[in-house]
């Protein structure tokens, strides 16, 4: 069987009109003799919707319900499509997680798959049905639904592909691709043709959302060549595939930025093992991800600073958890929510030197100043003030000429 | 263990807010040492809200993926009061249907619940928690989500009051009991105390909508009390229960009535046996619910008129079926869109003579023409113009002085 993975996102089936489109791009593949298995987001807004209620019923409202609430997201959009094609004379039907079922490991809001059982697709494909996955969700050993990281359905398609061995897995979506940085920023970004997992997953976790970081890192893991393409216009797309697979000469693959950090700096700590731990422990305890750290020595004796920025979203949480922790002494805690990070991305920059020195040196020009800085094997990022994000991206696509791709 | 089973309806459920207050209804029969299992429906307007959304997608929408959209409303319900109780400090969560599972049987969209499996929901009561089953829906052997009948969350209760063993079984409305007529129409209306489940049976399938007939007679049939209670006011509201508990002087216990019908009249139909019976055969085939049916001997030869009714939302399929019936033949056909049925109901009626005459004579007295009569053991019901409606309902309230209840 050539069996195909198309996954739609939250904006292709955002309304009905669409969702008719959608039935018509998956009959295209029918009709080139592909076993399609497709997975389906909820129409955009609905999960949303669906946070409003369960923030006003409660505030601390248990995971596990809110993972009955948010899936019913996927569960409608499913039907939808499948009810579509029946009217348009094509064998479907909806297939939720726990009917075939998928299963999932971890916490609630954020499981993650480990299985799915191939019986029953395999066999409603042979006889020329056309399953309509509800993403997004699984079951855990407890019988119970969890959904995955928010924008899980990618994980979902990706999983399908290999669990089914698919020949491909497309991921449709509303924009064209993966940019060099973001188009509505920056006009002269570029669409890429291939990306490696390494270099896609370095731009998704930093802020592309063309796809979920945890997908990609499952589809290297698979070896699963995943195609990014417009679900509302016929233009090719984005391969993400095996580093092996791209012959390219910059350096630098893409740029990429966060606009919604704030940044913790603890003033006046005591500079003693293990004060980093007792500072993160609770962060962690309460899921709050901690993505830049900075230790600088303040000169006075043996006290510190301490600096690290977290996501806007858990700006209340994190205070609240940095100023009751009693296992640390600080004399002055600075919360700064103008901050915004810049990445350049490439693994081509292990084995080229200076790039980190160009990057300094092209933003200095700018006298855009940089706070925080943090490396990794294929990126750079540094932290700057908000206002700045724009002139700095520009700076950088320029300085390694992405505007000329 | 004292198992009580507590439904709320859409209403109750109707916002935020109300879903507070259902949590503080069922706090206070914890408080009171009950075990309670709560059923929910779906937040009104969801239900509609997603039957749009269906309708829109396709004119001929397969009914199992019908099923598996409508049944979201209820899973979102059950999650959110389950969400609020474990706010509040209750061991709480949802269930749903293929978790416990309830087994269903029939059609898609108006299945019925064959059997529910107890051991898990009891050993959760054990352990001092609140299950919240999403209502209104089941699975079927093919492991698939089914619907129950619109309105069906009331069977939901009646069913597990049942598997249970319930003590009690209370149905939260938006209406504070079972009322002598519709107090909307009639002022003087007056809340009725206990009421028979052969006359509630009537009053039900007959318009008063405070609970769904099949599920009244689901009740009769396991021989389960069923309270009828205002999940807004409080105050006491009928007790459903077996003809033996209840002592009442009245005959007559209400009068129902309805205003969507339609009336058939087939002028110059051949009189032969099984006429009749091909006239409502493709009526039947095509699920509309044929009421009341008269023929009359015209006089002519052997020729007969046949009088039935129908809800109006039938009438433009059942004009269609009619007239392109070709195993009967008519003169004429007349339709009459603007009659109602008024019901006089009281089990009582069987053993008490002169009902009939009572309740025809009052109506002459007032002029009011009766162009159909259909009785039962316990009812009543005369055909009338709908402008003649609140005028009999209100002199058959006091001709059986329901008014100085």
């Amino acid at each position: 069987m050539k069996i195909i993975v198309i996954k739609f996102g939250g904006t292709s089936v955002g309304n009905l009109n669409r969702i008719k489109k959608v039935a018509n791009i998956i009959i295209s593949y029918i009709k080139r003799k592909y076993k399609v298995i497709v997975i389906s987001s909820a129409m955009s807004g609905v999960t949303n919707e669906l946070l409003l209620k369960i923030e006003k019923i409660a505030k601390e409202f248990p995971d596990a319900e809110k993972d009955v609430i948010l899936s019913t997201g996927e569960q409608v959009a499913s039907a939808l499509i499948a009810g579509k094609l029946n009217e348009l004379g094509y064998i479907s039907r909806s297939w939720l997680s726990w009917q075939i079922p998928i299963l999932t490991e971890g916490k609630y809001n954020s499981s993650r798959i480990t299985n799915i059982y191939k019986n029953k697709i395999l066999s409603y494909l042979k006889k020329g049905g056309t399953p309509i996955i509800a993403g997004f969700q699984g079951v855990n050993s407890d019988n119970r639904l969890t959904t995955l990281e928010r924008g899980g359905s990618d994980a979902s398609a990706i999983m399908c592909a290999k669990f089914f061995k698919a020949k491909e897995c497309i991921i449709y979506t509303d924009v064209e691709g993966v940019f060099t940085t973001d188009p509505r920023l920056i006009k002269s970004a570029k669409k890429i043709k291939k990306i490696s997992y390494e270099e896609m997953l370095e731009m998704a976790s930093l802020g592309s959302k063309v796809m979920q970081p945890a997908s990609i890192q499952d589809a290297r893991l698979n070896r699963i060549d995943v195609k990014v393409k417009s679900s509302f216009k016929k233009k090719s797309g984005t391969l993400i595939t095996k580093k092996k697979k791209i012959f390219n000469n910059n350096v630098i693959r893409g740029i990429s930025f966060t606009k919604n950090d704030a940044k913790f700096t603890l003033v006046g700590i005591k500079d003693r093992p293990g004060v980093a731990a007792a500072i993160f422990k609770p962060l962690y305890e309460n899921s709050v991800n901690v993505d830049m750290v900075v230790q600088n020595i303040s000169g006075i004796g043996r006290e510190t600073d301490l600096t690290f920025t977290i996501k806007i979203d858990d700006l209340y949480k994190t205070e609240k958890l940095v100023k009751k922790n009693k296992s640390i002494k600080f004399k002055k805690l600075i919360i700064d929510k103008n901050v915004s990070k810049v990445s350049i991305i490439g693994v081509g920059m292990i084995t080229t030197p200076g790039v980190t020195y160009k990057m300094f040196q092209a933003l200095a020009q700018k006298k855009i100043n940089i706070e925080v800085i943090s490396t990794s094997e294929i990126k750079i990022s540094v932290l700057v003030n908000k206002k700045n994000l724009k002139k700095s991206v520009e700076t950088l696509h320029k300085e390694f000429k992405l505007d000329s791709l």
